[in-house]
């Protein structure tokens, strides 16, 4: 949307020049993401000095957006003073994230400088587990009365409203903190200045645990098109909001992380390029190592059929295509089942109108296959290119093992994953590799069978 | 969150008692979306029933959140009178969101009913390109001129804030709608009422254009955590803004997109369970095809291949692996990058340093692998196994093989869906099936060679 590099070349020329009036006006007049990206890649020595150029507010969100190595690199060069002053600018949320990839020296320092008030949230932020709602809460949020007017709730915004992340929605709780109902900043602004809150209030509010998982409140957030979602406690108290800038970083993430199991790699929350080769090996070897052991049955399968192969050695040749189309159906099916498991379209107890739907496509694709790869081994592989050792006897056997392969590779890819998350685990991690693993050595055995049967072999 | 088959279960009771005044209080104390679901899944003859319940803002909430088909049917129930009554509730953008999955005749019945305004607003969305920022923006926004006070903005919104999808951030124009800068009404609320609009307004603000794909817009909103983004025409006029609940829809439709086209699967955007089984099938059968006709290719180097097959024949058992290992290595290599492509941490000019990169993951996962299964070839296979057949040499060839294939399956990886993006492709068809089908090929063809070579075939 802007000429990046430009501005990047732009800023090294200032910085040569030394012109740090014309430096600072030129970062004030960009976004926070923007101006943390063209700190981190303008090299290690001139990033401390370009940050230092920003004004003390703009500084902590551009500090914000930085990656986790940046931060600690300019932690380390802070003095005390300077990291008292980002910490006093930071809203308690990105604080307590930024504590949590930090290592122990400098988390210790870090808490060493806030204000004790945020060293108490931080410490309470960390303590709910990783992926829950608690973890990414904010718990700074503005909450009314219900007996207050609408002139009070002003006089309230007006008084703390500068110091939150959010007010576009305000809660109204009771004096147990329980949550009672909810408003709008526009609400307010239309209403009568002697109006009360409970009057003008929602009493329907939908809320989510600290201990529920964030994708979900991400995932309820985009239904219900909220702008910030109240966590409360177990005794229903309103603790914190999550607001949906956070949601939709949830939201990314978490597509990445299904992306990434469905490929046989262990999710990793750094940008590719920033992970080092040792760590994008750890996550991709463990699934390689199984996924090789596990072929081992296909390969004792071809073993023990090696005898009837050297007799018709033209069968050898069509293993590659059915194990890769059996891999594929499989993949589609299974695909398609775990995202729909992850957007919530599909759970469980529609095993069974899933596995009739995937049964249906099966009978579908198999047919239009079976057809199309009949012609080609007639036409192409027997005529053109003169393979006459290919019977129709031996390209009918390969077509029916197609059938067979495409309904069993749909029938496993449907199942598997709902199974998966029916007794607990990842259905991500029952993606393409895992179910071609399986329907390999169930096409095998399929297509052995044919072929000894109508071979007699 | 809460106990949906139970309310769902109510919700026929009280049909069947004709009990409709606590039907309709049961389902005003829910949240449109979920009062969408429930109406959708009370079967076809209680939908209309239950709609007419609803108060009218509410019922039109709910409207937009069902279904195209759920949508046709209540507006082909519909008198002109309750048509009109809808459509005066809608926002535009939801409007032509609407109009848009209509069939014909329905479309001119809305047009006919809407206001006129709308109805040429309708026109005006409708003529944006599909993924367009101008298809999913709202019409419908709030400005303000830069010479108004605070208290005149004040008075704006009070007027005309309560048909606006939002308030929360509000866009300053020139007489020729000009974009000049942007404040939120927090802004608003902390400032005097007698501050000057273009005193309190922030200058720095980042727009798109109406022909902006709607995926970088919604990048960009959650890059720079914008609660609604302007939408300039190619005059730099602001002629609409796209909310946050929006792009969360935009980055949820295209996340579930690129993981369709990694799996080899035309893209749809109905939910699964609602796809008719010949759209699975059509959205599903040209790639499967299109991979079976390629894998032709590794038949042919098969057969070439037949006769050393059949004076080897150990060699056989290990295809399955070799091709599999190879595959999985380079669906993870690719579906790594084509994620990192779609989230814009990666851009053709990084092709070296990824490289490079995959290069040196390539030679650990090789030689981990290799290691791995020349231990379980020799203490499995030819050891526990008996099959005396396998020679170390054997063993090395396949091993060999592998740590070629590793390398080539993670350099094609990464390579082509780099390769697509240049050209103007979509880099998630370059996933897995694809890349494993290339990968096969050139795995056999180094598993054949080593073969002839080092026993001399």
């Amino acid at each position: 949307m802007f000429n990046y590099e430009g501005i990047l070349e732009k800023i090294g020329e200032l910085l040569r020049s030394k012109r740090y009036a014309a430096l600072r006006d030129l970062l004030e007049s960009m976004e926070p993401a923007d101006i943390a990206a063209l700190l981190e890649d303008s090299g290690e020595e001139a990033m401390p000095l370009l940050y230092r150029l920003l004004p003390k507010e703009l500084a902590a969100e551009v500090f914000v957006e930085l990656e986790a190595d940046s931060q600690e690199m300019l932690i380390n060069g802070f003095s005390n003073t300077e990291l008292r002053e980002v910490l006093d600018e930071l809203y308690l949320d990105d604080a307590a994230d930024i504590v949590e990839e930090m290592p122990a020296n400098v988390v210790i320092r870090i808490l060493d400088k806030a204000a004790p008030e945020m060293r108490k949230s931080i410490n309470e932020l960390l303590k709910y587990p990783e992926d829950s709602a608690g973890s990414i809460m904010n718990m700074e949020f503005l909450s009314l009365k219900k007996d207050m007017t609408v002139e009070d709730a002003f006089k309230r915004i007006r008084r703390i409203g500068g110091d939150m992340e959010t007010i576009n929605t305000l809660y109204v709780t009771d004096p147990t903190r329980r949550l009672l109902g909810v408003l709008s900043v526009r609400d307010l602004l239309l209403a009568e200045s002697d109006d009360l809150i409970e009057d003008i209030m929602d009493t329907n509010v939908v809320s989510v645990t600290t201990t529920d998982d964030k994708e979900d409140v991400a995932q309820a957030m985009s239904k219900y098109d909220y702008l910030s979602m109240p966590v409360v406690d177990r005794e229903s108290r309103l603790v914190g909001i999550v607001t949906v800038d956070d949601a939709m970083d949830v939201m990314e993430e978490e597509a990445t992380e299904d992306i990434e199991k469905m490929a046989a790699i262990t999710p990793t929350d750094k940008p590719y390029l920033k992970t080092s080769v040792l760590d994008t090996f750890r996550a991709r070897i463990p699934w390689l190592l199984l996924l090789m052991v596990s072929a081992t049955f296909t390969g004792l399968i071809i073993t023990s059929f090696e005898a009837s192969l050297a007799v018709v050695p033209v069968l050898t040749a069509y293993i590659p295509m059915l194990m890769d189309t059996g891999g594929n159906c499989g993949s589609q099916a299974s695909v398609t089942v775990i995202r729909a498991l992850s957007l919530d379209e599909v759970e469980f107890s529609d095993l069974l109108s899933v596995v009739w739907k995937e049964i249906r496509v099966a009978v579908l694709c198999g047919a239009v296959l079976a057809v199309a790869n009949f012609g080609k081994m007639m036409l192409v592989d027997r005529m053109l290119l003169g393979n006459t050792a290919l019977t129709p006897l031996l390209a009918a056997i390969v077509c029916l093992t197609l059938v067979c392969a495409v309904a069993v590779a749909k029938f496993v890819g449907c199942t598997l994953p709902l199974m998966a998350k029916r007794i607990g685990l990842d259905p991500a991690v029952m993606a393409s590799p895992f179910i071609t693993t399986i329907v390999d050595a169930l096409s095998l055995l399929i297509y052995f069978q044919f072929a000894s049967h109508m071979l007699g072999l």
